[in-house]
């Protein structure tokens, strides 16, 4: 590959010189496979979407690992398009509430249905977050739908929305493993409105 | 909530009345929480997208575990729309992957354009996939953009494409869990288009 054929986002072209790397993974005998896959089973069928959450206090450096591991997850391309932002300030998480019960009024009165009201009836849920001014931390989730490059030009994330959900994928395993309940709910919604105001 | 009005999808409205369950996870010491987070995010920080894949067999009951942990995923309004296949048979693993490189070929010489292609040169991809034919077992993924109720009326699946990543994610965290290296390619592209053909 000549850099100079390279007009485009990522044209740092370094890279494209590289050896590939062997990947020597440790190695379980298969009892010990059958029993970590077994295990992890039974961890993570543990977890659930909880929404009366105890305002206990967590380390923060426990948040830090668990968004590290959330970290690990491939992505299109490699562009790690998420970003993750923690809250534990009670006046911002408290205008966070009011942002994200906002949202889900409208969502609930019109924005999504009747037929989606009604489907979410025997959920029992409605716009009405408590847990948000409750839970010692927030982790606000992102996705960058684009990048931007030192040029100043827009860098191109490709399947930003499925790379980040593998993320939150990861993050919930971590939670799980060190059990704090979390609570997901339309998050992801909420959190592409909040995107698309800062952004 | 009178089960009279519900003329929607989910309708049995049985489920409404149901209490609350608290519930009581494992409670760790903040030492515990701690190391337990530390060594997760080591563990996960060791996976790696690997296109090069060893051929020796791995028992069918650790893919099953790995499978039932991806399930234990949350998803919109509880729909878990997703089917996970697991492909052993020589013959058809090398008929997915002539459906996958000709669908690759295509993203790399038309689809996508120029620029995506650019963009991937630094990862030294291409739309040749022999891991396919290699690795004891393909886990194919897909998204049940609606179900099936038992009158034959659609069933609307929210948020299906979020919800099955964030399972792919706990897919990939057991699988690291017992450390089969585990590679996605530009296959949640490769599965929607299986899935349009075969829903």
């Amino acid at each position: 590959m000549k850099k100079t054929h390279i007009d485009d986002d990522w044209a740092d072209g370094s890279e494209a010189d590289l050896p590939h790397v062997p990947y020597s993974p440790a190695r379980y005998t298969v009892e010990e496979m059958l029993e970590r896959s077994q295990h992890f089973y039974t961890m993570m069928n543990q977890r659930r979407s909880v929404r009366f959450i105890s305002p206990e206090p967590v380390p923060r450096a426990v948040v830090e690992n668990v968004i590290r591991a959330a970290g690990t997850a491939p992505s299109g391309a490699h562009t790690e398009p998420w970003t993750f932002v923690v809250v534990s300030d009670s006046e911002t998480k408290r205008k966070i509430r009011e942002i994200v019960e906002e949202e889900e009024e409208i969502n609930y009165k019109q924005r999504m249905g009747d037929k989606w009201v009604r489907d979410l009836q025997r959920l029992r849920t409605n716009w009405v977050k408590e847990y948000l001014d409750v839970a010692p931390y927030l982790i606000l989730v992102f996705k960058q739908t684009y990048g931007i490059l030192s040029s100043g030009k827009k860098k191109t994330h490709y399947y930003n929305e499925i790379s980040v959900s593998i993320s939150c994928g990861l993050l919930l395993a971590a939670l799980q493993v060190r059990y704090t309940p979390a609570h997901t709910h339309t998050h992801t919604h909420a959190c592409t409105c909040t995107d698309t105001r800062t952004k």
